[in-house]
Parts: C-alpha cells; sequence; structure tokens
C-alpha cells in the first residue's frame, strides 16, 4: 500500500482506505476514544483509535506521546457533525484507524512544537531537529527551496551556466576579514574560504563562459549582529558583453518571478532608481524603505541666513539642515516624547533635534521666534505643513543629518504604523560614489570593491579627485533592506592598477596580491559585469521573518557558535601536530 | 542593435546585418583582404575585412591579434564557391565586416587555445582563463550544467527540497581527516570543514522535512591521487519512511534521466544488481566494468585435489582459485608477455600467475601436467575455453585473487580493445559486509559509516560476529567506476550506541562525538536512507574525460595547491594572532 501524505486529504476522499507515517502532534482521550492530531511535512489530520474498529490499535495508541513516529492504515471518513475543525484544512474529515505501528518512540521533547513559540532561542538552536518541525520553519524552508528553483529556472533561460568555484582559496587582506584553513602540505601556507567568489567569477569572464551563476556559499569572520551570518549564501551573477541596464533588467525579471511563483504576487518593472545622493536627501538611507512617506526635506537654503544660529552655522561649515514632517502628530508627541526623539538622533551623532509645530496657522514651539514671516512660509511651503504636523529639524554636518533623520524616519514609521506589510517595494539606488575616505585610516577605500569600474567621465580623476569619481554600481533594495549590489568591472589592466593606486597599494603589493588577475586582464578579458545578493535576506523578507538565523537551518549564535552539534570545539593535539601548529595560550 | 551569437549563424541568415562580440581565434591575411576566425561561446564564424566594404573596418582588423576582443558589425553572405569550410558548423556563410571595434587587446597566449593541446598541465592550471576557453573545457562544463539541472529538476518534481547545511562545523575524528578552521573567536576552538554532509542530512530527516537533497561541496584533507580533490562535489540526497528499493528507484530515474538528456541516450531500468560477493568472484572488483568479459570463474572445487600444490595449498590454507579465459590470445601471448602480467599481478601482492593454453583440443604449458584427464575436462568447462584460448590463474587468499585478477582482467580488457566506449554500464553493488577489519589497527572500521543500518537479521551479532554481518547499503556502478553508494541509516538510539560499541568507541567517547545524535535519535527519529554520489566523476564520465580536475573549473594540484591564485600562501602574522596561533617552526 502507498503512503498517502495527511495533509491532503479532503472531503472527496471518503471512504479511502490510507497509509499514513509521520509524527503525533497531540494525543487526546476522550469517552473510550482515542484521537491523535498526526502530522507529516504535508500537514495534520486527525486519526481516531475506536475500540469497536480495532483494540489491537487503540492498545498501541494507549502508548504513544508526542513525537512518536508511527504508521497508521485507517479509512477516512467525515468528521461527525460539530467536531468539524475549521482550522485545519484536514477538519472536515478524519482517519479511523484499523491498524498502528510504532516506528519510533521518542522521549518529551524539550519545549511545544508550536508557531508564536516564546521558548529562548539558545534552546531552539541546541534541539534545532525540534524546532525545525514547527510549521513557520518547515514553511520558511519551503519558501527557500522554492525561490532558488524560480531563480535558477530564470537563470537557466536566460542562458546562465551554473558553475562551482572554489571553497578553498587565496585569503585577500582588502575587505572583512576572512577564515583562514591551515594547509598540512604547505609550510606555513593557509587557504582562505572565500568573501565572495568576485574574483573567480570575474575570471570565468576571462574564460569566455559568457553567463555565469552560483547559489554560492560566503564566509566572513566579523563581529556578528542579529543580520549576520559566519556562512551566508549568494546568489552571484556575471556576464560578459553587458550594459548596467542589461543586469538590472535581467534582476527585475528575476525578482518579478521570485514575486509572482513564490508569493503570488505581481511587482511592477522596472523598479524606480534614485541616485545614491536622491536616496541620501529624501530618506537619510543608502536603502531607503519607500513603503511610507516622512520623507527629509533640506531646508538649508531657506535657513541660512535665518536668524537661529544653529541652524545657520550648520549651512556654513558646510553641513545641512533638514526636516521631516511628521503630519498630524503634533499634539500627539509631549515635549517629553520629542525629548526622547532627540535622545534617539544623538546616537547619530546628531546634537540636537529642533522642532516646530503648526498651531492656528502658524509655527510654534521655543525657535519659531528666529523665523521671519516670509521664512516661516517658505518653510511651511517647503515641508507641506499643514494644521496640527510636527516639524523635526536636524542642522549638522550632511552624514549626521542624514543619519540621524534616516533612523528616525525608519522609527517613526514603524511607531506610526505608517508601513504596510503587505507591498514590497523594489528599488535601485545608483550612481555610487567610488570611494569612501577612512579618516581613522586616512586613506580611500572601494566603496564597493576594487574591481568597480569608475563611470567613463570621471576615470581621469581617480587619482587626483577620488571623492568625485562616481561608480558604475547599482545596489537593489527591498522595503528597506539592501539586497545586494553589483557593478560593471575593470576589464582592462592599466584602470585596474591606476585603481590600485588610488587604494594605497604599491605595484608590488598589487602584483603579490592580484598579479594572476593582472595577467587574465592581459589576455583578453572582455567588459563585463554582474550581480550578488544574499539569498537568506531575500527568503527572510519573502517568508515575514526579521530573524535572519530563522531562514537558515543550522545557523551560528552571535558568538559563532553551532550549539547542536557544538562547533568549534578543541581537537586532539595529532591534528594540530599534523598541521605544525601551536595555540598561544598567552592570548 | 541586438547581439548575435557566432555559432548559430547558418544559410537561413544570409543577407541579415549582425552584431558579433567574441575573440579572435586566429587572423589570416590573404590577397588583400583578412579573415578573422571569430568566437564566442556558441562557437567560430569566418569574418571578412574587404577593403571594397570598410576601409576603416580593415585597418582597425590589421591591429588584431589572438584573443584580442572585439565587436563587429556585417552581414551574412554565402561562402564563395569552394572556400565552403565542412569543419565548422557555420561553415557554409561568412560575416562581411563593415564596422569594428577593438573591446580590449590580448598578450600572445601561453599556448594554443585548441583541443588536444599536449601542453603541460601545471601551465593549463596556472593560465585556467586560458584553458577554459577551448571547445572541449567549454563542453565539459556545459554538461556539468546540464547534468546537475536535470538532477534539479528531477528531484524537485519527486519532492525532494533543497537545503543547505553548514561548512564550518565539527571535527569528528572518525573517517578521512578534516580540514580545520581555527576560531578567532572560541579559545582553542576549531571548526571542520565537513566530509560530507551525513549527519546534517540525518538531522534534517529528525528535523521532519521528510526528501532532502543538495549539491554540496565537501572536503577531505587526504594526499591526493588523479581521481582525487581537497574539495569535491557531491549530489546528496535522503528521504524518511523509504526502503532500500525506493532509493534505488529514485536514483535509477534520475540516471535515465540525465543520460537522456544529456547524451542523449535511453539506459535501461532497474539496473543490474550484482551482490558483493558476485561482484567480487566474478569481477575481482566492488566496482564492476560490465562493458567486457573476460570475468573470473572460481575453480577451488576443481583443482583441490589436483596434484599441483600451488593450487591445492591455497584452497587448503582458506584462499582460492580463480582463473579467467583470454579468448583467442594463446597466440598473442608470449612468455615474455606472461611474464609482464605475472609482475603486474605481484603488485596486488599475488606470488604468481599460473597459464595454460587451449592448443589441439588439449590444456597445455607447464603445469598442464597436474591436472588428469577428468579435472583438465573440468576446467575447461568451467572457464568455456576453447581452442586458442589462454587461460590465466591466481592461487592466494581471497582478497589476493580478488585484486590481482580484477586489475588484470581491467588492463587486458583495455589492452585488446574490448571495452565498448559508446555504452554506459549501471549496476548496482548490495549486500556489503557492515564492517571491515583493520589489520594494522586490530579493530573494525565501518565499511562506508558508522549510521549504516546493519541487515535485521543479523542486528544481533553487531558485537559478536561483526564479520559476518550485512548493512543495508548499496553502491551505484558505472563503466568501472564508484558513482556513489548509500543506505539506510540507524534509527534507534540503542542500535547506534550497540554500533559505536562495536567501532571502539567508548560511551563517553561516543557521547562527546556524537552526542547530539543521539538525543535527536531518542526525539522521534523516523526510519530514513539515503544517498550520495559524486557529481565530478559523473560528470568526467559523461564528458568521456578521464582526469577529473578537466572537470572542476579550479581544481587543486596532487600537492592542494591552486596554482592560478597561488594558494595556499603565507598570511600576516597579524591574522595568526588574531587566531591566537603560532607556527610551529620545528616541523
Amino acid at each position: 500500500m502507498e503512503r498517502t501524505s495527511c495533509g491532503i486529504l479532503r472531503d472527496s476522499n471518503k471512504g479511502e482506505k490510507v497509509l499514513l507515517k509521520g509524527w503525533v502532534q497531540k494525543r487526546r482521550d476522550l469517552g473510550g476514544l482515542i484521537f491523535i492530531d498526526f502530522r507529516d511535512r504535508s500537514g495534520i489530520v486527525q486519526v481516531v483509535f475506536n475500540p469497536e474498529v480495532s483494540k489491537e490499535a487503540l492498545t498501541i495508541a494507549e502508548s504513544v506521546r508526542s513525537e512518536f513516529v508511527l504508521e497508521i492504515e485507517g479509512e477516512v471518513v467525515e468528521r461527525a457533525e460539530g467536531t468539524v475543525n475549521e482550522q485545519l484544512d484536514t477538519g472536515n474529515i478524519e482517519v479511523v484507524a484499523t491498524d498502528v505501528q510504532i516506528l519510533n518512540k521518542a522521549k518529551t521533547p524539550p519545549f511545544m512544537i508550536e508557531d508564536e513559540t516564546d521558548v529562548a532561542e539558545d534552546a531552539r538552536l541546541k534541539y534545532r531537529y525540534i524546532d525545525l518541525r514547527r510549521k513557520e520553519m518547515q514553511e520558511t524552508f519551503l519558501i527557500r527551496h522554492k525561490t532558488t528553483q524560480v531563480i535558477r529556472d530564470f537563470l537557466n533561460q536566460d542562458g546562465y551556466l551554473e558553475m562551482e568555484t572554489p571553497i578553498l582559496t587565496k585569503s585577500t587582506p582588502e575587505g572583512a576579514r576572512d577564515y583562514l584553513v591551515p594547509s598540512r602540505v604547505h609550510d606555513e601556507g593557509f587557504y582562505a574560504l572565500p568573501q565572495s567568489p568576485q574574483l573567480f567569477k570575474q575570471l570565468l569572464m576571462m574564460s569566455g563562459f559568457e553567463k555565469y551563476y552560483q547559489i554560492a556559499r560566503c564566509f566572513r569572520d566579523e563581529d556578528l549582529r542579529a543580520d549576520r551570518q559566519p556562512e551566508f549564501t549568494q546568489v552571484d551573477v556575471e556576464a560578459s558583453f553587458v550594459t548596467k541596464e542589461d543586469i538590472m533588467n535581467m534582476t527585475e525579471g528575476m525578482m518579478k518571478a521570485v514575486m509572482k511563483e513564490v508569493k503570488g504576487i505581481d511587482v511592477n518593472v522596472p523598479f524606480p532608481r534614485l541616485s545614491y545622493e536622491e536616496a541620501m536627501e529624501r530618506y537619510g538611507s543608502d536603502k531607503p524603505d519607500t513603503r511610507f512617506g516622512l520623507e527629509l526635506v533640506n531646508i538649508s537654503s531657506l535657513v541660512k541666513n535665518s536668524g537661529f544660529q544653529v541652524f545657520e552655522k550648520a549651512v556654513a561649515s558646510g553641513g545641512q539642515v533638514s526636516a521631516i514632517n511628521v503630519e498630524q502628530q503634533a499634539d500627539q508627541f509631549s515635549r517629553k516624547d520629542i525629548d526622547q526623539l532627540t535622545e534617539d538622533v544623538k546616537v547619530y551623532g546628531a546634537k540636537g533635534l529642533a522642532w516646530m509645530k503648526m498651531k492656528d496657522g502658524e509655527l510654534t514651539g521655543p525657535i519659531a521666534k528666529f523665523f521671519g514671516k516670509e521664512e516661516a512660509s517658505s518653510i511651511r511651503e517647503a515641508l507641506n505643513a499643514k494644521e496640527g504636523d510636527l516639524l523635526l529639524f536636524v542642522a549638522d554636518k550632511t552624514s549626521v543629518v542624514h543619519d540621524s533623520l534616516g533612523a528616525l524616519r525608519q522609527k517613526l514609521g514603524s511607531r506610526l504604523g505608517l508601513i504596510d506589510h503587505s507591498i514590497f517595494n523594489f528599488l535601485w539606488v545608483i550612481d555610487w560614489p567610488l570611494f569612501e575616505y577612512n579618516e581613522d585610516d586616512g586613506r580611500y577605500y572601494a566603496a564597493h570593491h576594487p574591481f568597480t569600474l569608475p563611470a567613463a567621465e570621471d576615470e581621469q580623476h581617480i587619482l587626483d579627485r577620488p571623492e568625485s569619481v562616481q561608480a558604475e554600481a547599482y545596489d537593489i533594495v527591498l522595503n528597506g533592506y539592501e539586497l545586494g549590489g553589483g557593478s560593471l568591472r575593470i576589464h582592462e589592466r592599466d584602470l585596474q592598477e591606476k585603481m590600485f593606486e588610488a587604494l594605497g597599494f604599491s605595484k608590488e603589493e598589487a602584483n603579490e596580491q592580484f598579479g594572476f588577475l593582472m595577467e587574465a586582464l592581459d589576455s583578453g578579458a572582455p567588459p563585463h559585469g554582474g550581480i550578488a545578493f544574499g539569498l537568506d535576506r531575500l527568503v527572510m523578507i519573502l517568508a515575514n521573518r526579521t530573524n535572519l538565523r530563522d531562514t537558515i537551518l543550522f545557523p551560528k549564535t552571535a558568538s559563532a557558535s553551532d550549539l547542536l552539534t557544538n562547533a568549534p570545539s578543541k581537537v586532539d593535539e595529532k591534528q594540530l601536530d599534523e598541521l605544525n601548529l601551536e595555540l598561544n595560550k598567552k592570548k
């Protein structure tokens, strides 16, 4: 007899004999009968043990507890009136057991297998095989499976070849910290686990494969935040002879397919595009959540000559003044509330948060007096301020204004319930700077990575005006999360050398680290570009989760431990000897 | 204008204007014209530069060399009579260039980009991006891509979920040597790279996912042979509530689909099954190549009382005598030839190779005199010996007889041209022993791994007669290569504990290493089993390659080096300090 899945049984199966295999979700004894909620991957069905049908089966059923693994034969019957369970897809029917076998016993689980659990995450991770039985976890990994298949199908149809690049590769100091793997064969030799397949995928373009993709594991030995893992999965794509438009169109097609197949949602393409500067000016973020308003408005030009010193000075010293109009919230925010918001923006380096309220057609509040009639009117107009609105201002260095108001905007959006969680707002951020200046190190770093192509018109200024050079780069953003990013790449050796020079590499260092790339660029390298995005994060958003660890089967904790297998752990002295390693206890 | 692929142009495209992008394969100057064999991923087309069409284009063409990257506009025209190139799919037409642009220059490549190359492999690996441009390499990775997609489609349709297990995991001493990854956060802590996802896939069964697969990277720090790599790719499958038949049927369906889609070949299912014992007895191998005969025949019972001491003794001391009939080769093998074969079998521990030839209806040769008429006749019959046949005998310990005659059979099969390279012979080897005794260590090891289910009827003898216990295991073999193997797994804690005991683990050791598995087995573990097979090797066979490195984009050498990026390599002192490691120079 063929096995039947529990979750698919319906009215139409009435009278059928079925063979079920799965787990006891719950057992209830009632009036001489035993009811078992019986679960497999497909769902739950109620099984009834009735002494009039089989005394033997009932006797066995009396000995089973939650999570026992059973094989049950029975017949599908309609439920008696009044016992239909609307909560269950199978709730119109039940299975009357004629035979049952215990395939395996189970100890009492450390926690209940149910959604909306408040079990501590450490326990969930230690007993991951229990945690993963919960419905929401099962659904998340079904979404993950579907998402990867849709992505693959899309790319396969578009002529992309799935290709595997090495995990044991070379350490490159630029970028995040590498995980290292000591070599047993090569004295003092170490492999590194790849932070991304970036160089290999570029080499594949130089190998003439033209269209590459990989769902690739990547590794970064960084101090972990809630949304970071030591190993993560990246959808990695690269193509030759392409424009930015080609890669962006391809990505939009892929995301549209994912949204349709996985969520049943039609998203419009092309996605909106914001320049990096516009994103920062309007949203105070390079990954803006556009599901709600509360946009930043730069009023520097309106207030640069106001009598209000704080505003004047900020503008005069090269900074700016921007504001958010929190509509209709003037009465909802007390001074104390605003004091709290002020504390919030101080975290981002802002010296304060100025505010005004629209009352009786006028701007009111402690700073209102500094603005003349015309100024006040132009501020109102710029912010489209109406009766009852609350206006919040930050005057500071531009980066502080953006960071603090961007964070404040996101906070207020959540707190005021302005975010529609049913929508998915994709957008592109383009026109990125090529370099980032690091004040601590006193040098420029690549804003994306050192292989990004500068805009053709800026190329000449890589060395003399690096801060002004734009990159042929594009980031894709979904609901305020950076999903991924890409760029066209440098395909000419001369330019790549200039880029390394701008990043402070000596010729020797560049050759030592990237000599193979330079040679490959000299071998007939086609123009190429690509994109990479985080699969874990995409799945997190698609599955309506907020914890990245819920999208990874066996994740690590914030201290990079696997609580289930207890990794990392000590190894035998013999293993260290073979690797010619000594642990330095002085640490 | 949209780009057109070079390799698809045919007669039917005559008169079309096309935009090509790709590489100069070869340039020839002839009678004032320039001919370029122009290559992209799809193939090669001839492009003609004619001063009467465009002087500018011709001038540019004069400056290009092999592997320059060009963009060419032109028109597809019929080739003049007598200039059709039958070697090229596009050989009926050529493209007359109207415009050309150099997208990138190229230095003279270190070797020619052509098949049947005799370039040293080290050079091919160092300049892998050149090597990969060769047609046979491009085709191999197209086969690899197709193969993985067919496998995924097959498993997706069968309800399997693709799932990702960790790469940073726990070191387990049983098995091959682990690659280790030092932890920066945990004092003296190391991760290990997985030798396979075995335990995680079993945990996924205990997590209720029922059907899992992964195309998984695996790692073994072993001394490399030609067909081993430090990292390799495994198609890894596991399912719950299954029988051996279920897994074998699924695998047969998958292989049938791969052969059909990738090679256009219909293979018959079910595949033949041989018990381990039968495979060893008939082919002297646990991965027999059944594309040719030369089967071993055990004649122990026929010769155990012959006057020939060598045969008698071998049988009497528990060994055996087996023979191969090399049909119609009596005259082709001189004494000297046979002496050489004798040297070959000695490598496998055989003390000698006895032989007889069928001449004039009689067995002849130095040992023929030892056999009476009846014995000789029974030997002839057993070996189906006919006039002109050469019979080769080994008498020794059973394992030596199998190993030496198995190797001899394979060698003769190749040498005599008996192997039909157009056929694909899949088969199963079943009924494996659960344990292997290691004489050096004086203990039993798991023949597959410690999680393999013993046959139900043998379970009771795990501790008292381990050598007699059979495993619920199956290996799949293709043309003499072990493609992969699988088994049903132990799903009950008691049995798993007994298994560890049989392998010499103390209770503490078993718990230290596998405590999490024991607990999971106690949590409601379903019966489960699976299979894993080497993707690299499968692709090697499908692509008619003999070197596993040709199926991996960026493989390592025999000393586990990547000659392209120069990994492994030294790392900064700072990196070692962060890991609290010291290199022990005493080695």
